[in-house]
C-alpha cells in the first residue's frame, strides 16, 4: 500500500495480519478495515485476547500441548487414562483428536517429523522424552497418530523401534476409506489398504 | 473446540480471529496456532499494532477516510488538487484507488450505498456533506467512483441530481473491458458498454 494513504500504524497492522496463514495482502487489508470498522466489538477484544495469550500461554512440559497452565488441562485431568499415550506431530493434530473426543488417554506432541534433508533429527523432536514417559509402569500402549505422509510414517517407524528397545507396545491409526468419502476420488494406496483391512459383517 | 482442550483464553482468541472476513473456525485455529508458535515475531507485534490502532485510528472529519490523524494524510497533503472530489463507497475503495495512483485530487467516503430495503437513506450516508464540500469555489468536478452495481449506480444517480441542484459537474468511471480481461468471460452488459464507448485508433 502506498505510504501516503494512511499512517504507518495501519500499514504495519496490515503487514502483520498478512503473515497469518491463508491471508494475502488483499484479504489482510479487508481484515484490517473490518477490525477498524468494528473497533469496539472486535478490535479492542482481539487486542485484549492477544495480550492475554502473550502473557498466559505456555507449553506443557509434560506433553508439549499449548495451554494457559503447566501441566496443561489435559495432563492434569485425572479422569483421563494413564495407560495410553497418543503421539501427534503438532498441537493442531492434538486439538483435532480432542474435537473428535476419541482419545481418553494422554497425549505427546513431537513437534514435527524427522526430516534429514531439513536437518531435523531425533534430537530436534520430543522423542527421548516420549520413550521416557512410555517406559513408566502405567503405560500399556503408545498410539502413533502421525500423518499418513512419508515423513509421518518414517518417523513412526523410527519411534516404534525406540519403543521396542524399551519394551513398549506401539500402535498406529487404521488406513481406509474416510467416512463420507467416495471411492472414485480415493488413491490406489488408500483403496488397497481399505481392502486389505476389510471387516467381516 | 471442546472446552477441555485448552483454557478459555485460547478459545476466546480463536473465536475472535474467526470473525475476520474470509476466516472460518478451521483457519482461525490454524491462525491462532501460528500466532502462538511465532509468539515473539508475530503475536507480540500484532498485539502491539492492534493496541496502537485502537488508540490512534480516527475517521477524517473532512473526507471519511481512516487514518491516524484528522484531517487525514490525504486531506492535509497540499500537493493534491482541490478542484476534483472523487466519491467512493468505502475506505477500501479509496485505498484501492490510491494504490493505482490515479486520483490527484480529494476523496469523499460515502459510507455505503442507498438501500431503502435495508433502511439506508440519504441521511445515513455522507451525501449532504459531499454537496456542501462540492459547492466550494475550488471544486470543478465530482467523480462518482461507485461500484458498477445496481445500488452503486442508483446512489450515483441520486447524488448527480443533488449536485446538479447545487450547480456542480459530476462524472463517472468508464465502463469497458478490464485490462487483461478476456472477452469470452465478460457479461453482455460490459461488452455492450465497451462497444458503445469504443475509441478510434
Amino acid at each position: 500500500m502506498s505510504r501516503s494513504v494512511t499512517g504507518p500504524e495501519i500499514a504495519e497492522l496490515i503487514k502483520l495480519i498478512s503473515k497469518l496463514p491463508g491471508l494475502g495482502p488483499r484479504s489482510a487489508r479487508r481484515a484490517a478495515l473490518h477490525l477498524i470498522r468494528k473497533k469496539d466489538s472486535l478490535m479492542v477484544p482481539l487486542a485484549r485476547a492477544l495480550n492475554e495469550a502473550v502473557e498466559k500461554i505456555v507449553e506443557c512440559s509434560t506433553c508439549g500441548n499449548i495451554d494457559t497452565s503447566n501441566p496443561c488441562s489435559l495432563c492434569s485431568d485425572n479422569r483421563r487414562a494413564t495407560n495410553l499415550i497418543c503421539v501427534v506431530e503438532t498441537v493442531g493434530d492434538l486439538w483435532a483428536l480432542e474435537r473428535a473426543e476419541v482419545i481418553k488417554g494422554q497425549y505427546h506432541v513431537l513437534g514435527g517429523t524427522l526430516s534429514p534433508l531439513d536437518g531435523i533429527g531425533p534430537d530436534d523432536l520430543s522423542i527421548a522424552k516420549l520413550v521416557e514417559r512410555a517406559s513408566g509402569d502405567d503405560v500399556k500402549e503408545v498410539l502413533l497418530a502421525l500423518n499418513a505422509t512419508v515423513e509421518g510414517q518414517s518417523t513412526a517407524h523410527y519411534i516404534t523401534e525406540q519403543l521396542a528397545n524399551a519394551g513398549v507396545q506401539a500402535s498406529r491409526l487404521a488406513h481406509g476409506v474416510p467416512v463420507g468419502g467416495e471411492l472414485d476420488y480415493l488413491d490406489e494406496g488408500t483403496l488397497a489398504a481399505a481392502i486389505k483391512s476389510r471387516k467381516m459383517i
